[in-house]
């Protein structure tokens, strides 16, 4: 079947002066991918009229779609809107929809529009607005001649969830699109090499017309299985026999699939096992808790933390016994372990965990180096502790032990509350 | 006098397909803006032959600088070398300084080359060689009516340590090139439409040669101010004379220059004034707290934090009283004050702060909707609250909230402590 090609535009001179990486159109390249809409050229583009307006034309001939981002702030820089009203000849009116939608948002902030603030709502009379929840630039969808123009803001938030709610829903039905059907299997635990290892034979073996990709992240790897054909039954079946296979391999590496993230799946295991957790989180200064309480609905199980950062809070607010601390220092399995139970203690939670380690660039003493960190699991049957030597990397070190500590409770929980 | 204008072309289907992220052509554009030279385009094309000769095409209309990175590897869906080749109508033909290279390279590794990779060093008789010295595929220098290409491989390390010992050197030489300076100027507590009204005069006022541009982002602008002209000395006076206007504009929203981060000021005003801080944060969930402890050397004037996810941890870890929970409930501006004073006290620190709110998508009451979120600043002097109304989006209530309490520490700083 024929493939749909899209063009994606960026606009803005900060992109090509480097001030920013241009990380929307990547996004939305994987999300078109994810459709069966094939990404054939990127452009990106300062805010020039006349660049802009050659830059449509040429994506009009190569492509079906072309998505741009960018340019349509308030300020007198941001010509986008007035570039695609030159483009397809119509005038710059008032939108109802995007009109109504920016009220809505200044209603909600007991803020009123300026004029300025209004000329936001003003969009060529030819297109169809995207309403955009979370800001006041509003979207904008163009078909003409079999072609579809779309026009997004390049504030990745608000550009995502358009893309997610309103674009790729509104393509799907716009074109004829082949089926493509894809499965996330997130893992923990197994670094990419040995995880391409276990998987060579598997890999072999796979058809035709179903691809395995790793893609990495901290701590983690997630393992995309593609497959793309004529018939979407087809497709999922294959893919569960794939999946199944998988299963067998890696047995409990894999913890998830799709976007269902690590401190996800552990709060849902938490919730529905009704138990509840309390961290003490020295070296990871707040992540932990972060990644935990990112999740809508995790004050169900998460009671709260203490971040221990001195010496002096560590003993006084915490209750680590200062001998521990004297004898082993702070970033030790003796201190992690006290750390652990004594949050559980304070907070009266069912599981309590810990982190303390040296996050870098300084700290490192002659035995304890950049990157050394323990991470400790305690419940009412066990403590579990685990001792991680990651990077020189401040940042990286604070995200992969977070990452690590949930898998170490998910691992860690009594058996029957795992599954 | 004359800009010179840059096209860089990046080549690869992993970056149409978004599975890597170009951040090539980024840094590429930061280094071009360093000798004077504007980027005025940006295109990402398929390892396809038709694309790329299409794509130098264009390029040379609009550019008198062309750099290439990417498709240089030995696998044969890498075809840069031949498509330049065609394009520039020569012939492939072992190029000396790249083979001596490349032996250089094998023998370092005590290993000989095959006849596939030995095809590396073929590169069009119209080109000189620019010397890889960490990586097998050479760089490529073509001059032809005015217009220069440079070719380059996708790989950063290589490409980086060949533009800055190479390509910037030698076309510092072979164009006279302007200088550019650009300096940032970060604000918070301003949204990017008030502060375009109030710097709509200065801006109207600028000399052609400083442009002014807004880059938004979660809670804060970053202003940029670009000048270009002749002498270097100049444009930095230039530059700081209107650098002062906009100091007397904007005063106390200006929080640095460059890339100076929020919590990085706010960590050096601590260290410098021997002032130490604690956190007590309830919606913000970590997130504040993660973002003091990103800045290395944090634990100068940090001590750490009490997460009081819970009522009852609110209550008897933190010691917020029942009464002002019953009666005003944990998102008002009687519990915020007492867990700043509170926090301040218990971890005997200058500085206590304090976040409550309804970060969503649940939680919202008849008076209270979600994104109603409660900041307090605390010191021994006085207390400042701040009530914010955000999004329905919890992450991103999250970090606004926390980067919102950032710029609380800071302006709320005694006077004396903030400069």
């Amino acid at each position: 079947m024929k493939v749909t090609h899209a063009h994606i535009i960026t606009i803005g001179d900060e992109i090509l002066y480097g001030q920013i990486v241009d990380t929307n159109s990547q996004w939305i390249g994987i999300e078109l991918g994810k459709i069966g809409v094939k990404v054939v050229k990127k452009t990106s583009v300062g805010d020039t009229e006349k660049e802009i307006l050659y830059c449509l034309g040429e994506a009009e001939k190569n492509s079906s779609i072309i998505i741009i981002t960018g340019g349509l702030g308030p300020t007198p820089d941001d010509i986008t809107r007035n570039c695609l009203a030159k483009y397809f000849d119509c005038e710059l009116t008032i939108n109802d929809e995007a009109l109504s939608d920016l009220l809505r948002l200044y209603d909600k902030y007991g803020k009123k529009p300026t004029e300025k603030n209004r000329r936001q709502a003003m969009l060529p009379s030819c297109c169809s607005a995207i309403s955009n929840s979370l800001g006041t630039a509003s979207g904008m969808w163009f078909d003409r001649r079999g072609k579809v123009f779309i026009s997004l803001p390049g504030v990745p938030y608000e550009m995502k969830l358009m893309m997610t709610s309103h674009v790729i829903p509104k393509l799907k039905k716009r074109f004829s699109l082949p089926f493509i059907s894809h499965v996330n299997i997130n893992t923990a635990g197994l670094a990419e090499t040995t995880l391409a290892k276990k998987l060579e034979k598997f890999q072999r073996a796979l058809p035709k017309h179903i691809s395995l990709a790793f893609l990495p992240r901290l701590g983690e790897v997630r393992l995309r299985l593609t497959a793309m054909g004529e018939s979407k039954l087809d497709l999922k079946n294959n893919l569960n026999s794939q999946v199944k296979k998988l299963e067998s391999i890696l047995d409990n590496c894999i913890y998830s699939y799709d976007e269902v993230s690590i401190e996800m799946k552990v709060g849902n295991i938490l919730r529905s096992k009704k138990m509840t957790l309390a961290v003490a989180e020295s070296c990871t200064g707040g992540y932990l808790s972060h990644l935990i309480t990112t999740v809508p609905g995790s004050s169900d199980y998460f009671l709260g933390s203490i971040i221990p950062y001195s010496y002096d809070v560590k003993m006084r607010q915490l209750g680590v016994k200062p001998e521990t601390l004297e004898k082993y220092g702070a970033v030790s399995e003796p201190t992690i372990i006290e750390m652990a139970n004594i949050v559980r203690a304070k907070f009266n939670t069912d599981i309590g965990v810990a982190s303390s380690g040296i996050a870098g660039p300084g700290g490192a003493t002659a035995d304890k180096a950049v990157g050394m960190i323990w991470i400790a699991y305690s419940d009412k049957f066990r403590t579990v502790t685990k001792k991680l030597q990651l990077s020189d990397d401040r940042l990286i070190n604070i995200q992969w032990a977070s990452r690590a500590l949930l898998n170490l409770i998910r691992i860690s929980l009594p058996i029957k509350a795992r599954k």
